[in-house]
């Protein structure tokens, strides 16, 4: 059924990739993708992709340079080959960070990656998240910018917390939380971050902006990294009055010392998806806390169906 | 002194243009701009621009396609007239709320004008508070954002507003709100738009996130379009107790029925800029509120200055 | 049987869109195109396009800019959704007259907006009746430049007008009269616009080159703009000894003061096509001219329908 | 002086760029440009030319490939060996009426040969008297289309033909013709070539718009090439009465069997310029007709005065 | 069964687009290609291409240029037409000796034809027997490099030479030649030239790295153009005691004087193919020699049916 | 007398980009480049470049996917920070050895890698000793390709070696070989790899063809990697009776286990230059052979100093 349809993975979260396929019912299709012991990346497909549909998962967590490059060099290799179009699935997009010249002298190197990711040969981007939409719009060729909201949300409905209230950590995760809390039909409360000048030292202040008195707190974010922001806004909280804090992102990135200190943090939850691979040894470190992890697969995979069989993708969220 | 410096302007604002001509004192640039009886828009340049460095001083404000074809037909008459550099200074940056999908099956526009003025052949971007700073990343030409944040926070420190309060209009002005808080050292307060389902019907609901009672707020956002967000938010914060309103916006686009609506909320003064201009009908609608226009002229004066001495612009901001 | 077949119309021309997919036997597409308050112009597909042929039917007459700009931003919002290709069927071609640099400092802009649309992401491009065959070499995306030609030869032949002559009614029309003239086996006339300096002023004098005495002129042309050229060419040809005088054109601009010119010109017949649409009122006030308007539909929808099946279109002209 | 100036010649026409180096005061900078025995052309520049201002003398005539390869590779050698930037200097613009697809299943060479140069590397583009003016909108880069109008008008306004008629040969030079009458201050006339169908056979019938008996004829074109049309015109004038009959072009193209054609035609005198070389044995054969070539040298080497030093070249043709 | 695919050929060699064409049961498609008088290349399609897959046949053998601009027009007429897609099937790629600046001040005209390819508008690149093969990475565009070394060394293989020894001739053809010495299994000797000062003078002394004395010799390259090289080296490793002599070549250029040399050399026999033509003067000037062509029709004809169906053709060659 | 030069460094060989601004007398420019906690390559420049000439010394050895990112991003950094014109000095040119397809279904990395050079804005490129001279042309930004070559000749005639031989390691560096033997007056050897299938097992097989006996050898090639084969090669001819044996390759990349198997080569002298940095705990495994390292520094310097001024590259090899 789906005989041109070939889906590969990097090294990046091969995982993810086989679960993609066993939903759609179709084999992982074989690609060697290595280093040489001069530290260069290679990739030889083991069979030919000429005039087929192709996509490449490989989200561009850490190692985020290798993680890039293994995703140039296959569009790289699959353009020669000629396939007929060729789709990056990355469901992570690393550098999403520097998106703005927010200082001078500064590289906005989101842009830089869409493109050398279109100069590579890729004919469409799919991603999930995204730090900021606008990044969609670094992009000339088709975008599908894939959110796990509703599935997040969905388990936060099924769940059923009481007296919830959302949190958005810092004033730049406000908007998201809006949505979440009016997914959930519960309000909204703000922690805003301040740098002040306190006897001629820079130190960092925290305040909360709305109501947590006696509520349970749901922090909502993109992602989580050095997890610094959740666990100070966790204690802070907390210190402010708030019963159970859950939090709740769709990338799990967990840089160091990030498990350590969200087993400290006194969370009773951690709700993420697996667009990016949580290594076993990350997951030993936070055994404190309980850590849900939802799969995107499904959800990733039936985008793909639709892509290759022409059908609309927007009317998966729309209705 | 400059004699390589070649200023012109569209139609759009022509006042500004001049002011910042005066700033740099050089003449402004003769060019013919006009349409035909056709409706096609023409342009003529007086004299020859061989070897040297043009700047367009034109703000894609309404009417914003008529702008738009004037600035990319100056463009292309300065190229093919074989000027050295061509920077385009959009003051004001029409179709940045287009800058992505956020629903399916629509454009970016706020891209699409990005390769359209890079296509048309500017070699350099100067625009002023973007309403979102990824836009820089749409352009690979380089990208100046000048930003009109000091001279307004500077004219609230210096008026000395007492148990000032800055108010972000909604959610998506929060990190902006923040930042103006911070500058003038008082807190922060942020309005909540929710659509709910009542009896059937969606509806609006506003509430609000922080302490207002009794203060001096002061909104603050990147734009002010036909002020239906200022009016509703001036006349929900004095129903929560607030004293004076001001409102302080970079871009005054006032769009039909803005003034009426300016004129009718309530506001104690509005303070604005000239990166569009005013015209005389709407300041006479607006007669009831006092209106503050601090001119960016010297701004972008010295700015253009130093891009054609090849001096650093980013030390302007930056100490 | 067109399922794949995706029409669309801008603001431009929806009458001419609807006919073409009445010949086809398809609907039109359904697309949201309107301006925001701050005159923004938005587009919003109604239906995913994924995979499909998307035509777009917009000529870029006045209001030229807003048209041109709807065109731009329907093809964005068609490459972001994946149309398969996308065609932009420009009926009427704006800015044709400004194809080259027949004094310095001016642009080309005909070439300018070819380059808008390809950047775009339009695919195809398809055209009526050129002002400049050239101009399909100012893109490189494939061109079909249909002529209306035979459709209009042919109304004059079946009408069988006794004693013709063709004229051009200047020079530059020359090479397009003698073609009308060649089809209609009629001699040909042409008048000769020449500046001369008389008693110290520049004037325009007219002289006929060919025979008109006792004849019935048909003076033909690409497009029909203010009316003056026709209106001095009917005028100065009865002066001359002409009888009737009819005036044959594909594109019907008729811009301000256009159709008053033609209803006093003395013409006996204008013979237009649909390419841009003639509004009521336009029409009103060219009640005393009999006004012919030929439908180009059945011939676009039979180019649409031939590129959609992959059948030649030369052939249609060839033979 | 011109220390960063270097001009090349091909070797199309190296007796041209020598009188444009004479003019300028500069040395023609040395280029090795020869055929290996595989007939590949190759090129080799003497002297650096890192971060100088080339231009190359390369008119496209016979033999027009081997003369436009010569032109591409001096353009990369020079582009990289790092020239500041580089002028291609085609006096004659080969495949200049290969412009539209007049038929079905052709190409638009011109169009490809101008994005030849571009990709090649040239940065701005000069040429004399395109046969379509619409040529320059086939570049984005600068294009410098120098006329020998005045040359060639001013020649016969100093000669004084008395009782002269400017003739389109044909009506594609309509206009061309007038613009010439217009400035000699004479009549215009036109010859018009049509097909006509005569006893199943198609033939080519002339037949003259305008008056000519009597008076002295100036056929006026853009280039003469087999010269069929120009013999074939000559013959007809006289037999309509004309007395002297000259010929005016700017390209003196004389392929086979042109020379003997001129020879054979009757003309009192041919006045050309020397934009291609007319060989010995070519004017050998036409030695019963007067042939007056002018210099475009002085033209030229002005222009790229003017263009190295950044002066108006609008200028020269404007006043 | 092939009615989409439409091979086309230009002049440099039909007899091997018909050759191949009989392999694939499809007629060669029609297009008439001629030069006008003024020496400007012409093609025309004869039949509509619209959707299909073209494929044009073209070596850029002598005369280089004059093929190579046959095939870029063939392209841009393609594509103008709508082909769906366009593989330029370069059997030899001329040029392809100019790959790198060995010396200061040169081009890589290799990589500009590159360029001239894609920007004509072909999208997949097929040859044979590039000289390097890092031309493969002068293109982005899918290339297919088919090698006709498993049928040059079958042939000898085949033959069955007794004591024989693959020479390379000189030092840069070493790697080639171990190649073809581990497919005959026999052993590998090397000519190395190198340039010596002797007596003021710079002459080319020969040596010889290996054993031949009473072997019979094969000499391998990838073309053989003037045929200096295998003369020499044909004299010398008789001079060195080698019994038979043979050559063996993909491309036989065969330049003047080629064919004399190979006639005087006192080689056994060439072994050649027809990527490129062999005019029946240049074979009968050889005939004193045994010349070998071995067809690539079958090869290419048959990578062309794998192309075409989407079959992998790296399977071909990869067992 | 620098003052719009400004040379940097990114983090792979700072020493000698600091020994080039020694060389060149000015100061290395700072720049913040660093690695966030999600393993995000962050770079900040120090104070503006607007209008200078950057140069940026980085090669891209191991690590090598950092380092080609450390390169991009600052390339980025500085285009939008308006420098003048960028060149990249890769002094090792990493992913060089994937410079074609080899076999079917595999990348050319190393034309990916120019393009992503190119995309990213550098204007010009610096190398040393490509592996292969045709990677020049991947590029169309000029390329300096700066050879070592002399200044490793020059070594060893000064050191005056007696009865030496070049040996090139393997048939792809005969040519190589050939050019030192031939600047060093010695006779070339060659040992030729041949995979050979004995009692069904592939195993390579080594063979000399050449003379070594009694002789010092001199292994030349490019790159020494992980030394496999410089060792084996050693051996080799130390087991045909060689006496001693040297290595010399311009870039010592050394990977593991490449500075132990030198250490048990045998060898007597290893020559290399700086192009990579060879860290200390290499050096100290390979104590036990005399590791000679010549800078490459006042080259490049003086490189870029003739970039700067304007003044000829290839005058300084050529004479």
């Amino acid at each position: 059924m789906y005989e041109d349809l070939a889906v590969f993975s990097g090294t990046a979260n091969p995982d993810l990739a086989r679960e993609i396929c066993e939903y759609l019912g179709c084999p992982l299709r074989g690609a060697d993708v290595f280093k040489f012991a001069n530290d260069n990346t290679f990739v030889r497909l083991q069979k030919s992709v000429r005039g087929q549909h192709a996509f490449i998962v490989q989200p561009t967590c850490a190692p985020v340079n290798d993680n890039l490059m293994e995703l140039l060099i296959m569009i790289d290799a699959l353009r020669r080959d000629s396939a007929a179009d060729i789709t990056a699935v990355v469901t992570y997009y690393g550098y999403s960070r520097t998106d703005k010249k927010d200082q001078p002298r500064v590289p906005i190197t989101a842009r830089l990656v869409a493109d050398m990711i279109t100069v590579a040969g890729a004919t469409r981007f799919m991603t999930m998240d995204l730090h900021a939409d606008q990044i969609q719009g670094f992009f000339t060729i088709p975008v599908d910018d894939i959110t796990a909201f509703h599935m997040l949300s969905g388990y936060f409905l099924q769940k059923g917390v009481e007296d919830a209230v959302v949190v958005a950590p810092d004033v730049g995760a406000t908007k998201l939380g809006r949505d979440f809390a009016e997914a959930l039909r519960v309000p909204l409360a703000i922690i805003e971050k301040r740098r002040e000048r306190r006897e001629g030292k820079k130190t960092e202040v925290l305040s909360l902006i709305g109501e947590i008195k006696g509520k349970n707190a749901i922090i909502f974010d993109d992602e989580i990294d050095t997890a610094g922001t959740v666990r100070d806004a966790t204690k802070f909280l907390k210190s402010k009055g708030a019963r159970d804090v859950y939090a709740c992102v769709t990338h799990a990135l967990l840089s160091q010392p990030g498990p350590e200190r969200i087993n400290e943090s006194g969370l009773t939850e951690l709700v993420v998806t697996n667009t990016v691979p949580i290594a076993e040894d990350k997951r030993e470190k936070m055994k404190d806390v309980k850590v849900t992890v939802l799969s995107v697969a499904p959800l990733l995979g039936e985008v793909i169906r639709r892509i290759y069989l022409g059908i609309s993708v927007g009317e998966m969220f729309n209705e």
